[in-house]
């Protein structure tokens, strides 16, 4: 029987006794797939560690069928897949648990990104900088890392894409995340404010902001959010722009809320490890390729991904850090490394390529 | 069919495939809840918020049963008990979500009870202060607001205690929460360390690891662990002990790792709201009483509930702020105001009192 389709209304009672015979079944069924995620890892031979299980594009198959299935609702479909990621999470985790290096410190957008990502039965592990979440995933320390990549109004987290050059890392899944932005101050006025610090990346997702209402102030960027909300601290004439976490730990007012300039502003992150995961069915594919002699080879290196129709998402390129590298392209495509059309098409790109390096294949980011 | 009683081992796709119908089951069931959920809604009136549905009598008895079912595993019952939390939280913010005060900032020990209590589909309201906790909830900004109330090696937190004197707020849930603590520096060297800040509850807390590894260190109290971190930040002679997410916050190194004397070392809060819930079947009520006259007056308002046969978990004596408070108990019975024997109690204690309090009658603390 369905809620919806109870001819008479029932009383409170049987509707906790109905609500009752439900959990005792949603209980049942979240045991077995429990007993069913050891049998998988069974199968892969005795492993220990949720590492050795965890499936990133399995994990995209079954939440876009988590989708798929949930078009009558009456829960979201942020609710619902946050629910499954919870459950497989918890199935996951029945081993030693994922250790997911992310920049620090607790309460930031990262972490928020590797919450949404994993669930909450991951051990978490915040790090100073973007480069020691790469070395702990290199050493092993971490199974997963989460760095920002880009911004949807700011554009690309460049010292992110940088150290892909060196790294032996890949890239095994993408998240995106929307994020809000405040207008902080001690004072708490308006009108008080001179001076506004932030990372460079908020002060441009809030620009036509600040030129709206704080047209005479100065725009002071420094290396992060927090670091911002410090400096506003100890004057009364300075703002930061931060997020709510910073407002609280350095004991600043909300001058003025959800100050982004898009609503739907959104940072996006990488998902780093030491390998490469099998297509869930919707990947994309990040390329970084350099060419020798000038920018205008690009154009050579892209036409076989056009000739084989695999659509191209993201195109940046960064100067190179080494003589050998004087240009530097990453690029984004979909589809996968599996696939024989973006094979061929790697393989006819690297033959016209000072060097061509894979950096992942990944499912594409859900919601 | 189960898991364990396969009697030939499934390969990894039919394995994937047995998990597939279980969550096309479970997906089912979740949302057959979320629209019952929503009846209970209807059968009270035409509500709005999520805190004209919220009952914690029922979710305690809920969360019983969940572990009473869960004696098979495979999932511990924390993690059963934390997803069934997630999906009652997901079922109840179908409409406006619960608003969560608590004393921030995000990151602390009292945000992490938050969450534990009322699972992540809530919006939470972290404050400077626990009086400011309590004014939020009285105003009706906060629904609920969740207050440390004390520790199993430290003992009352008074500031909480003394609060509820004055306010008419009722005590509506109990939360338990393992806490950790960490001496942090910033040089990283026990050996450089000749002062150590906290709050006075955590120098509590690792009295006796203190004595072992730092006798001759200065020990410090200030207003809480995060002014501690702030402090020690400056020097090279300094620590503090804190939780992890202030060494990361002021960049402090953990010199060393959980601390604390008692391995059980939990911090227990109260949820606050603005009424008193009905019984769970497995309850507890906290009093407040006043004699006018000598401290062994108390004696006397403690016998009707001896003779009842309600057992007292615990008492606390406080110094009157008013010169009409001229003693102030604290008392925990076993047991709801509903049961007549309680309510028999607290009248024939109530008649011997300067002033008797019912503060609440809540669902003991779950896990």
């Amino acid at each position: 029987m369905n809620a919806s389709d109870s001819s008479a209304p029932l009383d409170l009672a049987q509707t906790r006794q109905r609500i009752d015979a439900i959990d005792r079944e949603i209980q049942q069924l979240i045991a077995e797939r429990a007993r069913w995620a050891q049998q998988v890892g069974k199968a892969k031979g005795e492993l220990k560690a949720a590492v050795d299980y965890y499936r990133p594009e399995r994990e995209a198959q079954v939440l876009r069928m988590v989708i798929d299935r949930n078009a009558g609702g009456p829960l979201s479909n942020e609710e619902m897949v946050r629910l499954f990621r919870e459950i497989m999470s918890a199935c996951l985790a029945q081993q030693e648990p994922l250790k997911i290096g992310f920049l620090g410190p607790e309460g930031t957008f990262s972490q928020q990104a590797v919450l949404k990502h994993f669930g909450h039965s991951i051990k978490g592990l915040p790090l100073a900088t973007i480069d020691e979440v790469f070395q702990e995933v290199a050493a092993g320390n971490a199974d997963f890392g989460v760095v920002p990549i880009e911004n949807s109004s700011e554009g690309t987290v460049n010292s992110s894409l940088d150290l892909f050059v060196t790294s032996p890392l890949k890239i095994c899944g993408e998240i995106e995340l929307r994020v809000h932005q405040h207008l902080l101050a001690r004072s708490g006025r308006l009108e008080d404010i001179e001076r506004v610090y932030s990372h460079p990346q908020s002060l441009g997702q809030c620009k036509a902001w600040l030129r709206a209402n704080l047209p005479k102030a100065e725009r002071i960027p420094v290396s992060s959010n927090a670091e911002a909300a410090r400096r506003a601290r100890n004057a009364d004439d300075a703002a930061a722009i931060a997020g709510e976490t910073a407002a609280h730990i350095y004991g600043l007012k909300v001058v003025s809320r959800s100050i982004e300039d898009r609503p739907d502003n959104t940072t996006r992150f990488f998902v780093i490890g030491r390998e490469l995961f099998p297509a869930s069915g919707h990947d994309k594919t990040s390329l970084l390729m350099s060419v020798k002699d000038k920018p205008g080879a690009l154009y050579e290196l892209l036409t076989p991904f056009a000739e084989q129709g695999l659509s191209m998402t993201k195109i940046e390129s960064r100067p190179a850090r080494t003589g050998k590298w004087e240009y530097v392209f990453f690029v984004e495509v979909e589809g996968h490394v599996e696939d024989p059309r973006m094979s061929g098409a790697i393989a006819a790109a690297a033959a016209r390529a000072a060097e061509l390096k894979v950096l992942g294949s990944y499912p594409v980011a859900l919601l």
